[in-house]
C-alpha cells in the first residue's frame, strides 16, 4: 500500500467529489479516513490484505462503504488468482470460484457488526457461483465479470442513497434542525450517504437544515467527516460534543435526529455507531422523531433482535490515547463498545430505497423485500 | 509563576495524597490539573492575578477548590499591599479593605458558573469589612486574619467534604455500581470530594462499589482526573466515553448516578459540567436514581431557578484541537457550553453536610439553612 495521492483539504476544490473508495484500473483507490480532516490521502490497495486492514483499521468505515470496499478486495484477489498449467476452463472455472469463497471467508473477519459486509460478500460470491456455471467463460471472464460486479454495487448504492435521500425529504422541511451522530454520509457510501442524503438533495430544492453533528468519541467521525463534508458542501453545520446533544435538544434547537446504522435486525432494533441508543431515548424524553436511513442491504432479517447483532469492542488506546496524547492513567479499566443497540420503540420510522417503514417493524420490514 | 515541582506521576507514592492548592509560607501550590494524569506539577501563584489565570485556564476546577482558591488569591492580595506613610492604623485598614473588595471583584470575573467563587470571595470580604472595624488591629494583623480565614474555608471544606461522603453512604450499599461524570472528587474540593466522597469512605467499610467515569468531553476531567484518583485510590474504576452511559445503564450495570454540581438554584435545579443533564433524563428513563453531592455553599437561593443560572461558554478550540492536534475541520462552528442545568424533576435527592433533601426542593433546600 503506499500514498498516491496527498493533499492539503484546504486546497480542496469544494465541487470535488470525495469518494470513499474508486477503482483505478488494477487497484482500489481508498482514501485514508483516519487523516481528515487534515489530510487527503489515497492509499493504493492491490489485495485483499489491503482492503482487510482497510477497513479493520477504519481507513474505510460506514456500512455500505464497507461493504463496497469487501466486494473489490475479492475482484482484487481473483485478479491476482493465475490459472494452473494445463487446467481446463471449467477447472479454471471451479478453482477460482473456491478461491473468491476463501478470500470473502477471509474478508468477512475484518469486522463483525455491519452487515453490508457480510451482504456484499454474499453477493460477490452468489455472481462467482453463476459465472462458474457459465460455461462460455474462461477464468479471465469470470475475473472480469466479478469486477463487474463490484462496479454494480458500488454504482447502485449511490443511487440507492439518493433515493433515501428523496424519501427522506418527505418527513422534513425548510428550516429544520436536525441532529446527527457518527458519519452517515458520503464517505460513509458510494455518494450522498444514508443520513446525511437529504441534507445534500435539500439544498436543491432551496432548503436551509442546520444541522448538529456529535463529534462521536472515540474516533471522533462527526467532527472529522461528517462537519467536514457538510462544510465542503455548504450547508449550516455546527459541531458539539456528544454529552451536549441533551441541551441542544432541550433549548428547542432540533426538530429531528436522523443517523444511519450498520444492521437493522428483523425486528427493527438497530445497531449504529456507540452513542446513538442515548441519543434516541433523549429524542424520545424530548419529543423529538428519531430517524434511521438505510438502505435494504442493512437490514438482516435473519437477525431477529438487536441482542442477537454482534457488538464489535475496540481497543482502549481509541479512549486513552485517542489524540496521539494519553488522556488517561495508565493502566485503566476501560470499557470501549463501537455499537450500541437501539430497540425499535425508539425509532420513530425506518427510511429505505423502497420507501419509509413504522412499527411494527417486524411486519412492515419484510414487505420492502417483497416487490 | 513557576513550576516548583514536577515528578512523574508513575513515580508517586499512591498514599501520599494529592492537593488541589496548599498554603505555602508566602504563597499558594497550586496542581496544575490540566497536565493530569501523566505529569504531576505545582506551580508557585504569588499574585491575584495568578489565581485568576489558574482558574480561567482550568489550572484549578471544582465548584468548591476554586472558592478555596479565589479566597488564598485575596490574602495573596491582601499580603502584598504596602501602607502609605503615615497613615494611621485606622485609615490603613480602610484602604486594605478597599484592596481586598477590589481583588475580589477581580477574582469573581475569572469563570461564571459555579457560584462558591462568589461565596468564597463574599466571605473574604466579610472577614475584611470585619477586620477593618476591629480597632485593636493594625494593617498587618489584618492581613493576617484574611489569610486565616482562607485557611479556615479550606479546613472546612475538608470536613464538609467528609460529612457530605457519610450522608451519601445512607443511599448507597457495598457492591453497586456506580456512575458518575466530570470530577467532583478531592482534586475539585479540599479533599474527598462530594461525589466521590462515598466512594472513598465506603472503602472504610470495607464496601466494594464498581465506578463508570464519564470521561467528559472536552476537557476530559473524567479521564484525567475522575479515573486518576478513584485507581490511585485502588477503587474498581471502569473508564468510558461519555456517549456510552446510556449502554452502561442498558445492560444493568448502574445502580445509581452521582455527580456533583457548580450551582443549585432555590428551586433545585442543578448546574453542572456538560453532559449531565443527558445522564439525568439517561438515568430516569432507566429507572435509577439520579443524586447530586454538594456542600451548602453551593446552593444559591438567591438564584430562583436553573434558568437564571449563567453558564460559561468557553473557547472552540476545547472541542476542535483538544489535544494538540486539530480533529476538526478548520473554520467549522462550534457550540461549547461549559455546563448545562438539569431540572429538578430529575434529581432524586441533592446530599448536603447537613443531610440529604429531596422535592419540593423550594421547602427543603431553605430548611438546610436554618440550622
Amino acid at each position: 500500500m503506499s500514498e498516491a495521492r496527498k493533499t492539503q483539504a484546504a486546497a480542496i476544490d469544494t465541487s470535488d467529489w470525495l469518494q470513499s473508495v474508486r477503482w483505478d484500473g488494477d487497484k482500489l483507490m481508498m482514501l485514508d479516513q483516519r487523516l481528515l480532516p487534515e489530510e487527503v490521502v489515497y492509499l493504493e490497495l492491490r489485495t485483499p490484505e489491503d482492503v482487510w486492514e482497510g477497513i479493520r483499521e477504519l481507513k474505510v468505515r460506514g456500512a455500505p462503504a464497507i461493504g463496497i470496499s469487501a466486494a473489490y478486495g475479492v475482484a482484487l484477489g481473483a485478479n491476482a488468482w493465475r490459472q494452473p498449467d494445463g487446467a481446463s476452463a471449467a477447472e479454471a472455472r471451479g478453482a477460482l470460484l473456491e478461491e473468491v469463497r476463501r478470500i470473502a471467508d477471509y474478508l468477512a473477519t475484518s469486522r463483525p457488526t455491519a452487515v453490508n459486509l457480510f451482504w456484499a460478500l454474499d453477493r460477490m460470491k452468489a455472481t462467482a457461483e453463476k459465472l462458474a456455471a457459465d460455461e462460455a467463460l474462461d477464468a479471465e471472464g469470470m475475473k472480469a465479470g466479478l469486477l463487474e460486479e463490484a462496479h454494480r454495487i458500488q454504482a447502485e448504492d449511490e443511487q440507492v442513497c439518493r433515493q433515501i435521500g428523496e424519501n427522506a425529504l418527505d418527513l422534513l422541511h425548510d428550516g429544520m434542525g436536525l441532529l446527527t451522530h457518527c458519519n452517515a454520509g458520503g464517505l460513509a457510501t458510494a455518494r450522498y450517504g444514508t443520513a446525511l442524503a437529504p441534507m445534500y438533495l435539500a439544498r436543491e430544492r432551496g432548503w436551509n437544515f442546520k444541522v448538529f453533528a456529535d463529534e462521536t468519541r472515540p474516533v471522533l467521525q462527526g467532527a472529522r467527516l461528517t462537519a467536514f463534508e457538510l462544510q465542503r458542501a455548504g450547508i449550516d453545520v455546527t459541531l458539539i460534543c456528544d454529552n451536549m446533544a441533551a441541551m441542544v435538544m432541550s433549548k428547542g434547537w432540533v426538530q429531528a435526529v436522523i443517523v444511519g446504522t450498520d444492521r437493522v435486525a428483523a425486528n427493527g432494533d438497530v445497531a449504529n455507531k456507540i452513542g446513538t441508543y442515548g441519543l434516541a431515548v433523549l429524542a424520545k424524553a424530548h419529543g423529538i422523531p428519531f430517524y434511521v436511513a438505510c438502505p435494504l442491504s442493512t437490514i438482516d432479517l435473519n437477525t431477529p433482535t438487536g441482542g442477537d447483532i454482534p457488538i464489535e469492542e475496540r481497543h482502549e488506546k481509541e479512549i486513552t490515547e485517542g489524540f496521539g496524547k494519553r488522556t488517561a492513567p495508565a493502566g485503566v479499566k476501560v470499557f470501549n463498545p463501537a455499537f450500541d443497540v437501539t430497540p425499535n420503540e425508539y425509532v420513530t420510522a425506518i427510511i429505505t430505497e423502497k420507501g419509509i417503514v413504522r412499527a411494527p417493524y417486524s411486519e412492515t420490514l419484510p414487505k420492502l423485500f417483497e416487490s
